[in-house]
């Protein structure tokens, strides 16, 4: 039979309607002589009542359907949709037996994660994950609907490419019908993107798996999605524009949320002054102080190791008195980021202490009273070092004090714009200046006269958006003038024979006429993430995900296959 | 500067508006001291009038920008949306030079397929190849709001996963981070899908690239991209209306071609009587008819050759009388599909001639004259050989008559559903029975009892889709009952050890409570080339194909890799 409605749509306008339910038993209670089934689907639960001869064989997550009336219910369950009524079975019938599970389907359960991924089609009967999965198939919905709204032109670009040695490491593909050949799987769409709109199809979208062979990290997987667009005559406010109209409709479809018409913006240098991360969380405010006028003739014996132009002391207060504990966990932070110490000081009403008070001086008390504004008990976290190396240990400092002490309003959403971004950055490796992002990154304006002399001090024309404290998604204005793509490759160090082997083919379609074009790639693994509100990583938002040794505990794959395989690709391992 | 407007959209209404139009220069024509010049992006193509001073540095394909006034033309140009206007410019920038194109970007082009390859990104400037990628991204449109509109949920599944040998030729991708073991590119999200019904998912769809890794044919690509649906407590029945639905808004919203209310379903069986083909091509008739019986006390020497139980002889009847020509290409046809050559009768006004027209009986000749109806002159090829390698043959003579006669209207579409596939089919290689589909296919009904008893007449619960000729999707019921899934893997021959090893981890997802569930795959390459109606092959609706030697031409991928990369990944190539 088909089920005439589903688990979770029946209410008191459905009274005495006989109807199918198809489902789950998600728990079995026995009531004097009757008993309670709450049956599941993906739409909801409905509570059936059966006689004990009716209930005799089902145990819970059997898969039954059932055929019954529907009854106003005489204790009513305001937190359910359907907890107005409930069904009087007539007739019940077992689709399928299931076996006792390995964990109760619970929203709240107390397993390891690996027990969860090793059976995962029974985590994801769990309501949490259902709805994680449910509001990224709408996530994914509300972006095709806005951009294709605009003209932007979903275009499928290919899996197999060619391997790129600038950049992370590829995942490579055995070429069989082409011996000891292989294909890479792409990083991300770029080239092609780029191609399309020399090919003139003006606005491309696409949201597309990417890979990357890197070892992994708490909230990365080898392979991510991304939404990777890009238009052509237009710069980088032009991408801004339509990606705040897209995430402002996302917030506002997905979450009910409403955010400003127009974003604001942050220089990838004042990200790092004042908050000590270029993704930084504004959901609260703790911003870094620079203190190295206040203490540039100073006593404190910790400021007068280290001195140098590029050394500053950063300092951060909280109104609040820190207690030893809380202290502590902030020394930690400050030493898993370069830092071999955390100085702080107290301010009570007057009085000064903590680790440096006895050596400050009155007028460097005065300064740092003017300086943070203090006026209630507070406690200041200080050091001094390279100027990247304290900006960004006070930054995790910043981050740990915004956990310590609550700061954050999980149903705020805050997100930002960071611009001006380093087009290089040096390579300590191999020594040499690199390209930041790719080296297809525009100059900004105010470079271009000058980037590959002064690498430095050379700005890109990039940017990225910042959700929460997390990156979700960077882009750039493209080089389309091969002259100025001819002086990037000589910056970093890339030599004619090099460009052609790896880059030729691309750049060689630039002689033919190319827009000027830019464009971004969002990460939809982590905003799918920050949306949900209840995951605890973006691993909780793919439905199989791999661990983070990448393996995918259900299938345990990667696996070894048989040596007739390897033969047929041409290839051996090696030990 | 901004545009104002795209290339295709300006007209009478905008009438001495001044405007800023940006695109590729598609032709110049100089008249009498002004020149013409058709600027073309991907919305349209707009005249544009200069002066012989502001023409001087153009050339074709150039990137430009034109700031000038709306007129009216003199001569308008009714093809073209914005036909009755032109712009006459005030000012013009070159915003990039190009080069001589290696082809002109016009629609009717005499260039080799791998010159367009090479330079795909010119190849795509063309208006048919536009168009193809834009209908394409109509096509997903339209699909997924259809989907979506009936509950069903787009959920990503991973590209990385475990070979399991049976089946096609799978793609591995080595892991680096597991040494010596490897990954499987999915041939399809088939365990996957079935797995979010067990979830509880009850209904998914997604878009998604699989691979194959199988010698290319004229259509083949080693990654292709399918709708993927399963549906829960569903039925063929179900998938059957939800794709009859999907199909016909699909036919609508992109072709404005009305389907029947429910598509026309063939067995298997009847498809291969009276067409010789599981995806007949139904836009003409041309039926194949069995003339057994009236040939079974002949004299026909062919036809005494070979007799026995299979043996059958099938013919096929035209209203022409067919040249030497036309019936020597039909000899081939027949020779290429294992017939050693082709009988033919010429009927006409009571004349019969032809390669058997002596060794008719009179009896034979009238049996024949009812058989087909025959009124009109007429030729009827025929042949006797085992069953189905007759029907086969057959099938492509009636495929080639379609061709010499042009019986195909290239504006109608015709589909229908082909059901009862067998369940299994003999290997000969293997020597055993091997499932038809997939293992995981349910029997019909009426085969439940004996599937695994009589094999060959087994039939599944599977049903394809065809659309004029071509197979664009199938599916089937899985089987959801852990013992019939036992008593299919002892038929096809799979022992305990092996099903543990290759499903085990799968099958045991059966244990904890699955609902039933059907569902389908259409591949969207072949659909979206059979509505494009333009393109040759499935190479001209996807963006950047690879050859039929899995060689992308543009990029040069694959390509070989440094032994660094090699290493890394412990394998090394074999000679």
């Amino acid at each position: 039979m088909k089920r005439t409605h589903n688990c979770g749509e029946l209410t008191l306008k459905n009274l005495n309607q006989n109807v199918i339910l198809q489902g789950w038993i998600k728990k079995i209670r026995k009531m004097g002589g009757m008993v309670f089934v709450d049956l599941r689907d993906r739409y909801g639960i409905t509570q059936l009542i059966l006689n004990e001869a009716q209930a005799k064989e089902i145990k819970t997550e059997y898969v039954i359907e059932v055929d019954g009336i529907v009854l106003e219910r005489k204790a009513k369950n305001e937190h359910l949709p359907t907890g107005a009524i409930e069904i009087k079975v007539d007739d019940l019938k077992i689709i399928n037996q299931a076996e006792l599970t390995p964990f109760q389907i619970e929203n709240e359960i107390e397993v390891l994660e690996d027990t969860r991924l090793t059976y995962r089609y029974l985590d994801l009967r769990r309501e949490t994950m259902q709805e994680n999965l449910i509001q990224r198939a709408k996530l994914n919905s509300v972006i095709r609907r806005n951009l294709e709204a605009k003209d932007f032109i979903e275009v499928e670009t290919p899996i197999f490419g060619k391997s790129t040695p600038e950049g992370a490491r590829d995942f490579l593909v055995p070429s069989r019908l082409n011996k000891n050949k292989f294909y890479a799987l792409p990083q991300s769409p770029q080239l092609y993107k780029q191609l399309l709109m020399i090919a003139g199809l003006d606005r491309y979208y696409q949201i597309v798996k990417c890979f990357r062979d890197e070892d992994l990290r708490m909230d990365r997987q080898l392979e991510f999605t991304q939404l990777d667009l890009e238009m052509s005559f237009a710069t980088p406010e032009d991408v801004i524009f339509i990606i705040e109209n897209l995430m402002k409709e996302i917030l506002w479809e997905v979450k009910g949320v409403k955010l400003p018409g127009t974003f604001q913006r942050l220089t990838y240098r004042d990200a790092i002054e004042f908050y000590g991360s270029d993704k930084p969380d504004l959901r609260y405010d703790l911003q870094l102080h620079d203190l190295t006028t206040i203490f540039q003739d100073t006593q404190v014996k910790l400021f007068q190791a280290h001195q140098g132009d590029d050394v500053h002391v950063k300092g951060i207060v909280i109104e609040e008195l820190l207690s030893k504990t809380q202290l502590g966990e902030l020394e930690q932070v400050a030493k898993q980021n370069h830092l071999n110490q955390l100085a702080f000081v107290k301010y009570d009403n007057g009085n000064w202490t903590g680790s440096i008070a006895s050596q400050l001086t009155d007028h460097e008390k005065q300064a740092l009273i003017q300086e943070f504004q203090l006026t209630k008990p507070a406690t200041i976290l200080l050091n001094m070092a390279e100027y990247d190396v304290i900006s960004q240990a006070m930054g995790a400092i910043r981050t740990t004090l915004a956990k310590q002490f609550n700061l954050i309003d999980p149903k705020r959403y805050e997100i930002l714009w960071v611009v001006d971004f380093p087009l290089f950055e040096f390579s300590e490796e191999q020594n040499r200046f690199v390209a930041a992002h790719h080296p297809f990154t525009m100059p900004k304006k105010t470079s271009l006269n000058d980037f590959d002399v002064n690498k430095k001090q050379a700005l890109a024309s990039a940017y990225d958006i910042v959700l929460n404290g997390f990156e979700i998604g960077g882009g750039s204005q493209r080089i389309t003038d091969p002259m100025i793509q001819k002086r990037m490759f000589d910056a970093i160090g890339m030599d004619e024979a090099t460009i052609q082997t790896n880059f030729g083919w691309f750049v060689n379609a630039y002689k033919y006429g190319a827009p000027y074009h830019a464009g971004i790639a969002l990460g939809l693994d982590r905003i799918a993430m920050i949306l949900s509100e209840q995951a605890e990583s973006i691993r909780d938002v793919i439905a199989f995900p791999k661990n983070s040794s990448g393996i995918d505990l259900m299938s345990n794959a990667p696996d070894y296959v048989t040596d007739a395989q390897l033969d047929e690709l041409s290839i051996k391992t090696t030990k």
